[in-house]
């Protein structure tokens, strides 16, 4: 049985990839696909200028798009994926929670609110139940659960490892792909023989959902890590593939091969979409790379470089695919925890 | 009346540069120019195959190419400067120091031995007598001082002024353009959409070399500053410039406006090379980039984003041309500091 | 006694070329500058992103943006430079030549009409006097003049020198830089590790301008060349420069040296701005290259690779700066060309 | 019962190529390794710098890597895959027929002896029987056949399909991908942000190879085809897939549609690495695109564009991946070939 999914915010870049991995998806069917009031009306396939590899799922070709409205959507929708602009999605997703609808989302808004769970499932899948607490601060019959920004998704799970040994600070540097600023974030004049730093608003991303994701719920709220990050994001020639130098200050002072242990042995979840391996360790100094290491485990994988020590704690680098992992693999990972968690 | 110089590897990629910014110098005259034996015996314009922007330089065209051989330069030469790859300059410049030459080199061999110079003008000039003791020590009538790694001069001005505040630790992140590895240094498939971690031995100069050229001349040593570094070494697809993310820790909490000041406030060196401005702070977030910002003050100064406050000091992004300020420049400059200095 | 001139659509990527290259001119100088609504009334530095290496000119920087309307711009402006986008330059250039305005415009609008000169100062000054039949025919006090697009000025002056041989047929595949499409007119995205072929509008254009530019001024009308012209235009990820690869079939049946030789003797013209060598022809097989090559001469000149033999005539590749030479620079040799003829 | 195969010069890229290739076909086993003195005697895993995506396949990774000589390859072997440098295959792939042993070779030597067929299977697989006149002529108990230069595989297929219609002369503009010339073959400091025109060779292999890959074998010798061919090979910054600008000149003046008719039921040949269809023709004119579209049909398809009257004939852009169809592929489905047509 499986269940019906609608995806707001359909035809960009997020939304095509979306569809992409719940196309053939074991437990979700796409039955709804919005767009702004421009693209309504229309099927799919006209409506979405279609970027990604390969063709247009068929399943999907055809379905006319709505406009992004709860009453728009079928009744027989239960699961809204949201991957709309963060402007936009700050008015519609409760307008969707309060008709009812479970909502996972990307869309940057809301992510700090107290009462909206901010999720990775491998890491902080008991975060989930605060979906009560705002379901009854909000008086919602639906509720809405965020994904990380995808800078801070790489990086977190082997944080999260890393909490064991006292993580008491964060030093970050990212080499972000250009898909990461949508399709047309960034322009080819920008980025040819040139690296564009301060991605705007990254920074601030980083530093503070990773203080929430870390953090220990208590029934009622959150309490926020106080682990303090310090971030600086810069854009990139790739196309895909966000990759972090990170240093840690760790209250332990663990070995290298203890921290290295300790990111193999990641607990996984059994999701779906999940990797059966979540870290993945790379012996070679030349590793992880953007272009050769994306895809690993379907984009679903963190890849981590060797661990070294500093005077401080430990150094790693770590990659992620930034539309999978980082963005629309991410909100389906938290739909199908949602599922597995008998929200649905 | 103009000093005589020579080039040794002076067919490479950083001799091609010393060639470009010795061309028209008003000091300086190129009178030698040598390359492996393969070459020797060619006029310049054949032994090298010219990769530089626009022609090669007349006034070196027709010189005839001889052995990197003490014996084989001309004895009217004054002073040489060295691009070799540091394996061969490891042999090849104690002999041309031994013959009696002044050499100003860019290779990285020899930088950390206790009697040789490793020099910024604008930062550690002093530190140039140690020229003495290292003719003492190795009974030579010439001698060698360094300039220090690109990735390690783009940074050490801007460390140089927070040494007020007390400079106590350093993490760095490099995205590094792809000629900082030489012509063929990094292939085409390697690093369209791809990024290169952990580039090797780079990390290693940059840990090292920062705190010997902070460090403290008695006249007889020098002594390292005790300042903890830590970076990470990425290669980018850039031509040119090198972009680093730099995290201070600095003991005394200096606000940002007085950082900003000082970096603005930097002392110059009057060198017919050096720039006007040492270090150009720009107030963008999203600058300074390595396209838009390598070739300030004809490549020689250091450009400087804006400066931020984290939980443990100041954090800024710095760029400065690698071929230029970082290499061949560096070399030129530390030239200029010899004659300035009287030791021509 | 400096010409005052103005610039319509002066923040765009070409209006921002035009102000580089127009600063410090010997002839003209800079009093207008005009933009869209939302730009107009505010300093030149705030109204423009500037994009172009190095700062924004001193002289152009605190001139306040006014509308593009003749009404706006004061009169004592005598030539205007227009790099508008042609659907708004449709409308708005008619306008400025009523009221009395010369026009050298880089907008593809009118190219083709009738009575519009379409110009490339070495290869058909003699079509200028054209304006006369537009200012009868139109009844206006000023006129307009174009140059072509910058994908057909590459090759017409090589064409041009062709044409004593018996140019009957021209085959010509574009490289095109990313620059040529406007500052966003690419993403990187559609860039990186790709090639965009057919370049919406640019064949035709390659296919007409070269008949119009090389035909035959009776007086009273153009008299279209009869070559058949086939272009195939492709994007690929350069900055800046088009690479053309071009076969002509031609009647005479010339040797190699032939044409070499009537490239290099090709008629210069004596403008400011123009080059003094207009064809620079390469022997070496792998010249010209976009990034080596774009820059010769101040970006003017056209570059030309050897000279080769085909069964129908003579294959050659040609190279030019797209936003100098074949666009503000053009535009700028047009306005030069107006002031030597008199119109001025 | 699968054929066992060796791979002579298996550590270079197309090497790795065929080794994906041929893992998990369902013909061919591979048996033995082949490399250059210095790599031989070390399992593959670690005589080859593993530079595909994905890892080594692990039936491959032990295999103990032998020199190139038909005596260190094991007799069980039957067909040899070669992708030796030209220089060294022109001296081995000899000794390896007249050792007994099919080769299937991607070398550019001997393509166009007499002797030696060249083919692609859906083109011309009647010019196989040519291999018994190279057995009698050359005495030989093996005996070698080639696979075409990637540019010129990229065009035949949809050239062969236009000599119903009387194909006279061709026109062709290359834009070529750097994997085309080896891992190391072209740097970064060569392609970013530019292009190289006239690749070394690549011209002329277009023009000769297309005219004996279209002639008539008449069970003695092949007649070669008389179409004149001019090629124009440039190498832009795309990683695979070469793109190219076709121009046709045809006897018969067919209409678009029917020239996209006959591509379209261009005839498909049933071996298992083979291509459902042949030619895939794309109606949108900026399409096929090197990322977008090298991978149909597992690389093993040609894409073409929108096919264009011009006044000569017919004009359509094509697209194949280089290093499948191009290369590795291409002989890997000459392997098969020999297979069905009973050779082994």
């Amino acid at each position: 049985m499986s269940v019906s999914v609608g995806i707001i915010g359909a035809t960009g870049a997020v939304g095509q990839r979306l569809i992409q991995l719940l196309t053939d998806h074991p437990d979700f069917e796409i039955q709804a696909l919005t767009a702004s009031e421009s693209s309504a009306g229309r099927p799919y396939k006209e409506a979405a200028k279609w970027q990604a590899k390969g063709p247009i799922p068929e399943s999907v070709a055809d379905i006319t798009v709505v406009p992004t409205d709860p009453d728009e959507v079928s009744s027989e929708v239960d699961l809204i994926f949201s991957s709309l602009p963060s402007g936009v999605a700050e008015k519609v997703e409760p307008e969707f929670a309060k008709a009812g609808y479970l909502i996972s989302s990307n869309s940057s808004n809301a992510r700090r609110d107290d009462d909206v769970p901010l999720i990775i499932p491998e890491v902080n899948a008991d975060h989930l139940d605060l979906l009560e607490v705002q379901q009854d601060n909000r008086d919602w019959d639906g509720a809405m659960l965020k994904n990380p920004n995808c800078s801070t998704i790489t990086m977190v799970p082997p944080l999260s490892e890393l909490d064991q040994f006292g993580l008491e600070a964060v030093h970050v540097a990212t080499l972000q792909a250009v898909s990461g600023a949508g399709y047309s974030g960034v322009t080819s004049m920008e980025i040819i023989d040139n690296v564009l730093p301060h991605i705007g608003g990254e920074e601030e991303k980083m530093e503070t959902e990773t203080r929430k994701l870390l953090g220990e719920f208590n029934g009622a709220e959150i309490q926020w890590h106080d682990v303090e990050v310090s971030a600086s994001c810069n854009r990139v020639a790739t196309l895909d593939g966000h990759l972090e130098n990170v240093w840690t200050e760790l209250e332990d002072n663990p070995a290298p091969s203890a921290v290295e242990a300790a990111f193999q042995d990641a607990e996984t979840i059994d999701l779906p979409s999940a990797p059966n391996e979540l870290i993945r360790v790379f012996e070679e100094p030349d590793r992880p790379q953007p272009r050769l290491d994306r895809n690993i485990e379907n984009g679903q994988a963190i890849a981590v470089g060797p661990v070294q020590e500093t005077p401080w704690g430990i150094q790693f680098d770590c990659l992620a695919h930034n539309t999978i992992r980082g963005a629309a693999g991410a909100s389906v990972l938290n739909g199908e925890l949602l599922l597995e968690s008998g929200y649905l």
